[in-house]
């Protein structure tokens, strides 16, 4: 059995979506930010850099991993899916893999963080995160003119950038005038295993969902 | 051949490094960041984000490859080397790979920005990416306490991380007091092929370092 620790963010989003993708069962362990739960000992044990999500592969000697790009290539390994097996499809994948954990992800990640959570509203700063964020949206544009993914058919890139650009309103990056980002988006977005992950863990109430989040991003921040 | 597009970044220099480690011939084209070459046409036909390091691989069809974490995988599994071939071996190398370019290189990089080339000293940004630089080399100190590299033997994963904490001083981050960390850098420093690694492009000279570096930094925020 495979388990996933898990939170509802863009990070746990990937892989709860390549879990479902591959319709293997496992098992949620829900791991609450707003009670800090994964700075406990017993968390940073299997995740030394305190953060979310972390995959427990019981069938592997309890095999624990951090990081949610290496969590979505040990899976992608593991069921012989969603990452080319030749050498330059790989690399490709990888390559943007590489680019949404260090690029895509950080700076939306901050875009959210100057926009939501900070103490004092510093608008030269927001600027400077919304502005890379577009930008980066603009690559991703870009590259998929004539093209339906990143990089060939759907892979475990497209899944880690989905969630990022779902966030987009939440981090107030402006998604307008990009069509192929768009169409890409709508595409994947219609999956119904996109759509059965972004249901885990269970969503806080419509209501409670703005407090909980931003209580969350402070938190993160303390 | 290989070819390497690169300057004299952490970036650069993983790539530098682990070139001189394989021991293979590779030729270097120097990409002047001040001068903002990353941004021309031909250079984002090769790096659709538009940032050093780029690879190419004129044995391989000239494929080019662009984020330096993807290009340590590329070239780790071309020469088999620095990378378990072992699941569980290669899946620990992975996640530190991993946590290298999503969180130590983005905070290290934002804190340089903040205390370096950003139009206004804003104290408490300064302070958020440099608590949360020092936290990430105490994850790292952690690691290492008993363990002479982070993943097994040495690795893409040291690989990635040495220039990044090579960097603390003009990050303005304290490395003082986690002697793990402290001796997997002497260690790790200490490497006739790192040395040889950092020279790669042609460092400024020291009386030109400072403002160069400057200049670039701002390029890079324009």
């Amino acid at each position: 059995m495979i388990e996933l620790l898990t939170s509802e963010t863009p990070n746990g989003w990937k892989v709860s979506i390549m879990l479902e993708e591959l319709g293997v069962p496992y098992k949620v362990t829900p791991i609450s930010l707003t009670d800090r739960v994964q700075k406990e000992d017993w968390y940073v044990a299997l995740n030394p850099n305190g953060r979310i999500p972390t995959l427990i592969d019981h069938d592997a000697g309890d095999f624990a991993i951090f990081e949610s790009g290496a969590i979505l290539i040990y899976l992608a390994e593991k069921f012989s899916r969603f990452l080319p097996t030749d050498t330059k499809g790989r690399s490709r994948v990888i390559q943007w893999l590489m680019w949404q954990m260090s690029a895509l992800g950080p700076m939306m990640g901050q875009a959210t963080v100057f926009n939501r959570y900070f103490e004092e509203k510093l608008p030269k700063v927001i600027d400077r995160y919304v502005r890379e964020s577009r930008r980066l949206f603009e690559v991703m544009d870009t590259t998929l003119a004539g093209h339906d993914y990143l990089a060939g058919d759907y892979s475990i890139a497209d899944i880690a950038c989905f969630p990022w650009v779902r966030g987009h309103d939440w981090a107030q990056v402006d998604m307008g005038g990009l069509e192929n980002l768009q169409r890409w988006f709508d595409r994947i977005a219609a999956r119904p295993a996109v759509q059965r992950g972004l249901l885990v863990p269970a969503p806080p109430k419509p209501e409670e969902m703005a407090e909980k989040t931003i209580q969350q991003g402070k938190n993160i921040l303390a």
